[in-house]
């Protein structure tokens, strides 16, 4: 029997974003949301479950910080549940993105644990539960487990909570070129962020339909400008529903090339930004154009680059 | 019988925005607003009805662009109207601050051109009915009507939405300390902007009155607290209706002194920030912490300072 396994998954960059829970607990969101696994990102998590003293949680060659170990306890007992074990667990997980560069690493971290866990406990999930049990660690990260595109339907329970793939990693070469804007703020914690509610998130819950429509349109038809437009209409939404809550991701910097991709979009260079809870531009364009747009920030600023990614997957080498 | 008379009116800040009207043509608004003039700024009109060949407008020294100059006929129209006179009139109209400084002078224009139109005509008009036509010409105008602090209550029709004083110039210390921030863009109308509602603008309707309370009771109870933090949201919320219709007044340096603002509150100099429709930062303080906040951006901006301001008036010497 294999009590050990390694599994990867990808970070996703949300083109209509997942903003506010109907259910904390179980992370039931409001909306549905659509999202691209980042190819190039990735987190790679060990597990093994064993004769250990108590569990031991390694992040990025560090032990990890009371509050997410916690968190990782939490997703333990989830399956310790299911294969009705009381094993402790080893877990050791890395990004092969740096930590201070302001990308999210829960969505790819539960999803990568999610799977090492199911698969360390030989646990036969499906898809589906595999999406449900990662989004139950953190909700965007249900999002990572499906191939390429994908959209979570926010349903109504813990049963129908879940991403599907829209269209597969190859389906449509879009990059996202990642600008990352360095601020010297303590991050805020989307979870506590996302608790705050107001008038305009109900404004935003009336027309969010609207951009999933032309965003899952825009990736099932190739669309860029489709998907584009109502991915940048969607990320103003959100941001401006935050700031509403007094929660202001925007760096000077980060306002400034959002102004830049207006011209270049203006100068026949097609390119859309979205934003998550943070100060970094994902710029999305087309193969063709990718060098021009990284020439015209690479001077000023760090550019990660991505292609569309698979889903969250087992994979050879461990990490101990 | 007198037919020239020449009139000062000071421009206004608003601490709760008018946006949104529920009437294009008479300029009736969907909410409440309440703003302080600004008594170191202000415009000076001279009218004169006589016998000229047609209506000439001079704002500035320079002869009136073709669509100010049609928006000032309509004006003049009004009161022809009112004085059952088809006399063509002369209008001469000087500020004393900068066209390329980003304040809007359509407030103080059209408030000094009906006080110096009502008395070159000899109407007999009070402040409620120099207010509702003030508005006819540009909607805020009319808070630029009476003294001090002022509110314009939205009203039904053209007959009861006008403006009152709140409080008098003297009762309340503010200063505006407005820092001037230069964009290449061509300005948007608000006028136009005002026209595009979005589920966000239902949104700020719905929570406009408590942030009106506030701000009046701030004026009133000299609580700069109360009417500083309230007059923040409302500036938010005004600027991500705006941005949810594609309106992005705020360039980079805004977002970058809207944070220094907070920080400076932070280390316990009391100061709040308010945006119009355009780029510049509009920070309000009291007598004590005004040259600390002054030093802190007069190194790399072009700072504008202004006490509360008096009602629209008749003044003594003409310009022409």
């Amino acid at each position: 029997m294999k009590f050990k396994s390694t599994a990867i998954a990808h970070p996703n960059i949300a083109y209509v974003k997942y903003w506010g829970k109907k259910d904390e607990e179980l992370r039931i969101p409001l909306n549905n949301s659509i999202s691209m696994n980042l190819g190039n990102l990735y987190t790679k998590t060990t597990v093994e479950f064993g004769d250990f003293g108590e569990d031991i949680v390694i992040i990025n060659k560090n032990a990890a910080e009371e509050k997410a170990k916690e968190r990782v306890v939490k997703h333990l007992n989830r399956f310790r549940n299911l294969a009705k074990t009381t094993l402790k667990a080893k877990i050791v997980s890395e990004n092969n993105f740096p930590m201070s560069c302001g990308i999210a690493s829960s969505a790819s971290g539960f999803a990568a644990l999610t799977i090492a866990c199911a698969s360390s406990l030989n646990l036969n999930l499906n898809e589906k539960e595999l999406s449900i049990m990662a989004r139950l660690g953190s909700g965007s990260a249900c999002r990572s487990v499906p191939d390429g595109f994908t959209e979570w339907s926010m349903g109504t329970c813990n049963d129908d909570s879940y991403a599907v793939s829209l269209a597969p990693t190859e389906h449509f070469e879009i990059y996202d070129l990642i600008v990352i804007i360095r601020d010297e703020r303590k991050e805020i914690s989307s979870t506590k962020g996302m608790q705050k509610f107001n008038p305009y998130f109900y404004a935003r819950l009336a027309e969010v339909q609207e951009n999933l429509n032309f965003v899952r349109k825009g990736i099932i038809e190739k669309n860029l400008k489709a998907l584009g437009t109502y991915t940048e209409k969607d990320c103003i939404s959100m941001h401006t529903v935050m700031m509403n809550s007094g929660l202001f991701y925007w760096e000077p910097e980060t306002l400034k090339i959002m102004k830049e991709v207006w011209n270049l979009r203006k100068n026949g260079i097609e390119c859309y930004f979205t934003i998550d809870a943070g100060p970094n531009v994902h710029i999305l364009c087309l193969p063709d154009n990718k060098e021009t747009i990284k020439e015209k920030f690479s001077d000023k600023f760090e550019i990660l680059e991505s292609k569309p990614g698979g889903k969250a997957r087992v994979t050879g080498e461990g990490l101990f």
